[in-house]
């Protein structure tokens, strides 16, 4: 049994969804948007990190995943979204979670079966594995899902590792 | 009379720099690097955001600054420095100071006196304006050239503000 976050880095809307795995088994616990507007970049920065901080503490998971960000060429976007998804590394990080991190086609492939699918069919498909959640949007579904890669590969004994990043 | 920290963001070596200010009089208070190396982003990211909250604790600055960061084709590169520059927003305006942000061009011409300049020239230049410091390294020199920048435009009448990035 293990409570696992999932994060969809966002600066506008960061995704949450929070899931307790027993073997193959997957339960939703909460979900939700951590949401940031304005000019102040630091300030919304720093918004996101203290709700981000908010739900860590109240829902105490054990372990923590999180997309890895499509890099684009829309330098100004990824610098922004880089940003944001600096914050949604530390706060986990913070708490004294690990953390995982998914490539976008190893979440759809988890949730949907194969590696390329639309938001609509990953918020179907999340519904479907986590029955009576209310989800609070799309950025919160692919939380959910992210949540979910996570706990696949834990069950099928894969490293999380395997699939992390390296820097 | 003001106190000033400057910080030059990045993944691997994070610069800072505290002067203080008074009038057209700058005075160097300390300078100094955070680094972070290893593959687990997260943990570098919370040893960065933990080195930036002691410096920021033990020297009290009353105003940041911060260098607007270049963006280049290089997608990967501006992902890892948006997410440590992320961190490098955070901590000031979790410590509720005020956050200006200046593009490198306007770095060098406050320092250096025009546009385009190598590290070389800012170092020489950080060092005559305060002299007898001691300075780190080329990133600890960069972070007191924001940190005079600051300093010039706060003096001049001029608002840190002008210069904010828009996000």
């Amino acid at each position: 049994m293990a409570r696992i976050i999932g994060i969809d880095p966002g600066l506008r809307t960061l995704g949450w969804g929070v899931i307790d795995t027993s073997g193959s088994r997957l339960a939703h616990v909460a979900n939700g948007l951590c949401r940031s507007s304005g000019v102040d970049l630091a300030a919304r920065l720093l918004s996101l990190y203290e709700q981000l901080t908010a739900v860590v503490a109240q829902f105490a998971p054990e372990q923590a995943a999180i997309e890895q960000t499509f890099v684009n060429k829309d330098g100004a976007g990824t610098l922004k979204l880089g940003q944001a998804r600096g914050i949604a590394m530390l706060v986990p990080a913070q708490a004294g979670l690990s953390i995982g991190e998914y490539a976008p086609n190893s979440v759809k492939k988890a949730v949907v079966g194969v590696g390329h699918a639309d938001k609509a069919q990953i918020l179907h498909m999340v519904r479907l594995q986590l029955p009576g959640a209310a989800i609070a949007g799309p950025d919160a579904a692919d939380a959910l899902a992210i949540a979910i890669c996570h706990a696949h590969h834990s069950a099928g004994g894969l490293s999380a590792a395997i699939e992390r990043a390296r820097v």
